[in-house]
């Protein structure tokens, strides 16, 4: 059994003797006098998350700029480590993610702002920092920001009505009406709108959901096809911000992306055009890049579910209670011939949904045993909160070269 | 229609002349230069609320105490505010709730803590705040706590497989297995082991969930049948903890729970039991307390809908996107005769399921107008994130003598 490699195994995150290793580190060892829970990530994966993304763009000849997506994990180490490595500028959605992206040394020609319900309060930034690319998603913006700005290039954020990702509540846009973006109907009234403001479009900018699989690709060909349509009536307008939100496999059968083909997808429709293509990758370059230990501390058949209760709850990583994609659990440490157990690894935080793993196999745990949540670098810390004043982590950012 | 009273207006919180008021004060008033989003509670109405609970309780007979579930909103000002009114006590359910009821004054004896996956970092704590009465969740917390602090008097959480709320995710035991609680088929294992590790059980403890309403007085009959039964075979347990999780309407259609009832229900099973009765409200004493003022920045119809966007999202109130239970929003400046309108009401957090109203009517909203969002007093700052780095609010607490 533990000669086996589980299907998620790789290189820089594998069993070593037994013991869970990553990126040549054995994750046993952060765990100090101040315990867990403790998110782990690593640079080099995170680096090559990224470099897959544009050798694939490269490879098909796709001229193309890279944005982080600060809001999946903006510890302060890692976007210092993302600024050196000089390969993505930043995607804000906020003042303060602009003025983070700052402090950690990006320009602001390197950074590239979209946001939504944008307020005066926000503006007052965006107008401070007048080397920030602004993509609009409402009239309303377009016209704001012209009162302020006259002169100043932005982006048109536009909703096509096509969304994809994990499931519906990481779908941007689809059959039930969402907050993001210019529908089409209204786009000539956006550019019109910006042409009155003394705004001059350059950029068009859309984003289907977060974490689209092998099987999206036809959603996003259909995007591309409706967005070229928009681009062939506005041939002023040079470049196409395609977001982010490609995923990573949570589960085993999940169908990993074709990056090739969705590089060819992406040449096919924006090169013949000398369309200079953007991407904004968040949870994809750090998701598979973090893990969190934690602690077991009670072991517990309970009405008939094995109950594994830990030292962390969903309000350190909210992605599996509220959004029902799994993170997948590996013990530490794991012995040869242990017989399986299904198991639900539930959190400390007092409300019933707070489970971090449901109905997972298992070799049997024992209280005190060491546990790592994997797929938990993005939306983990960036989006903690001090529920139950149990808000308590550390965040280690490995830099071994990998 | 602006002399009508709307349905959720009631002395404290209501129109005059059009204006949105509080407690007697006119809401729009607290949005000074530093803007929105502003949380605003009252003392008053929390007093009031638990004044209503106990007084319902009292006129049947029934001997009790309170207990404020810190967890839902941790305030300082409302924490202090509590110790002087000096009618509850605190439900703690980690050593950071423990210590911020500490700091506002609350005597160790006025303490009960009731967690779940409880740590020996957790048990740390447990043991050096003597005073603070226990109730276990597990019969692992029974024997690890035993071997800490033997002699010590503690409650058991019942779970007795029936559970109530506004909704399936704030059901806190059903058909579902749920991590809280023991149990009854291992019910008088957890007698034994507490035997054996010498604690002495005097309190049962139960909670059926979050927000039950009139409709959920049959549930929770049986459930306090169940644990009258487990009462008569162990006479020597002299309290039981009812938990919290009463509702209040949410919209015009619920039923609010008749308190007479609901307490001649208790006394009927308990004070023949000669039974001590404790109860934990938390949401019930703030939710209807607290108001979130938000500005409107974006007016604008979207694939059909109209979208009116605020400069808030749900990391500092996410029980309306994670859990379903709608807001009520109001204008702080209402006029006669306005049209009213189909709304939703989006937040500034790029995640799609970032609405904090959806397909409300109101009268029609332009950028720039105030509105409150009611019913957000719990589960709003205390659970809140800085998601997107959008973390950023006030929180009032108004004084008045009401």
């Amino acid at each position: 059994m533990v000669n086996d490699r589980l299907w998620w195994e790789r290189e820089d995150l594998c069993y070593r003797e037994g013991r869970l290793h990553f990126g040549g580190h054995d994750l046993a060892s952060f765990v100090t006098e101040e315990g867990t829970p403790k998110f782990v990530y690593r640079a080099a994966r995170v680096r090559d998350n990224l470099e897959r993304l544009r050798a694939a763009l490269a490879s098909q000849g796709v001229e193309h700029d890279a944005f982080y997506a600060i809001k999946a994990n903006r510890h302060e180490p890692l976007v210092a480590y993302l600024k050196l490595l000089g390969r993505c500028g930043i995607d804000a959605c906020s003042p303060g993610e602009i003025r983070h992206a700052r402090q950690a040394g990006f320009e602001e020609s390197e950074i590239s702002y979209t946001g939504t319900s944008v307020s005066e309060s926000d503006l007052d930034c965006l107008e401070r920092h007048p080397g920030v690319h602004i993509n609009c998603d409402s009239l309303s913006m377009i016209r704001r920001l012209g009162r302020r700005c006259p002169g100043r290039r932005i982006g048109i954020r536009v909703n096509t009505g096509l969304g994809a990702g994990y499931n519906d509540k990481l779908r941007y846009a689809g059959h039930k009406a969402t907050k993001f973006g210019i529908y089409r109907d209204r786009f000539e009234e956006a550019i019109a709108t910006a042409r009155e403001a003394d705004l001059r479009v350059e950029t068009l900018h859309f984003h289907v959901g977060s974490g689209y699989l092998g099987d999206a690709l036809d959603a996003l060909e259909q995007v591309l096809e409706r967005i070229g349509a928009l681009l062939d009536t506005h041939p002023e307008i040079r470049r196409l911000n395609i977001g982010g939100g490609i995923g990573v496999r949570l589960v085993e059968s999940d169908v990993a992306i074709d990056l090739d083909r969705w590089a060819a997808l992406i040449a096919r429709h924006m090169s013949r055009r000398g369309v200079r293509v953007q991407v904004e990758p968040g949870d994809y370059l750090i998701k598979d890049a973090g893990v969190l230990l934690v602690c077991v501390n009670t072991v517990e058949d309970k009405g008939g579910t094995r109950f594994v209760g830990v030292d962390a709850g969903f309000n350190i990583q909210n992605l599996a209670a509220h959004y029902q994609t799994p993170f997948i659990v590996a013990p530490l440490r794991r012995v040869g011939g242990a017989a399986l157990e299904r198991v639900t690894i539930a959190g400390n935080i007092n409300e019933a949904l707070d489970l971090l793993a449901e109905d997972v196999e298992l070799p049997a745990l024992a209280e005190g045993d060491l546990l790592a949540l994997l797929n938990v670098g993005g939306y983990g810390a960036a989006s903690s909160s001090n529920h139950c004043m149990r808000g308590e982590f550390r965040e280690y950012l490995l830099l071994d070269e990998g």
